[in-house]
């Protein structure tokens, strides 16, 4: 798998940099945030360097979320967002893809969201359905 | 399989409810949402009725990533958010888990998010790592 000199998440992977180990398998590492939403907020990551979900092999991605169930269960919380980012318009800060596993124990505590669902007629959906239904 | 008769995501997956279908295999289905946060916005479903991601057998789990990158590729955006909520207050709105696939084209459209980071002690940090690890 491809590493990145550069990258904090490829340093944890190799042990360059210290971290909270949850799991670790042939191709996923789980380890703590440092910087928590919430108590037990924790990152599942692909070990091969990718910034972006499209750039991560399936087999890696397969391993995810199976790993951040178990996380999840480990913390016991009722309520959780799973989450991840690809991008900084949608919130990517470090550039190798991870999976967020965030307790959500209070409304103060854990993931914000904001959902500006947008009003749209069922022919505009469809014919977006059609492009992206040609592309898959 | 398990299935709930009550639950709208069975019923799209029984066909009683009709969707856009972009994918279907024996263990997920993925289809448009109906109230997009932005152009593209898809939902991607284990089949198996599980109001959270604890709930999941391993095997449809697996298979959501994958299905997810095939989407986000075909919607060919740059920045995008994929997200799954467990509970009310997490923004869980339909009880059988999903897994959100949501284009962030601009910062007015797509996910809004807030991180409201906890400041935390190192040794605060290993203490939850080591009750966690218990559990894993």
């Amino acid at each position: 798998m491809s590493s990145n000199a550069a990258c904090i998440f490829c340093k944890i992977i190799k042990g360059e940099i210290p971290s909270f180990k949850l799991f670790e398998s042939e191709r996923v590492l789980a380890f703590m945030d440092i910087q928590p939403l919430a108590r037990g907020h924790a990152l599942v990551i692909p070990k091969t360097h990718a910034a972006k979900l499209l750039d991560v092999p399936d087999n890696e991605l397969e391993e995810c979320m199976p790993v951040a169930k178990r996380i999840a269960k480990a913390i016991g919380a009722n309520d959780y967002n799973i989450l991840q980012n690809n991008g900084r318009l949608a919130h990517q800060e470090v550039d190798h893809v991870h999976f967020h596993v965030i307790p959500k124990p209070d409304a103060k505590q854990g993931l914000q969201i904001g959902w500006p669902q947008q009003k749209l007629e069922m022919d505009e959906l469809k014919s977006i359905f059609e492009e992206l239904k040609a592309k898959m």
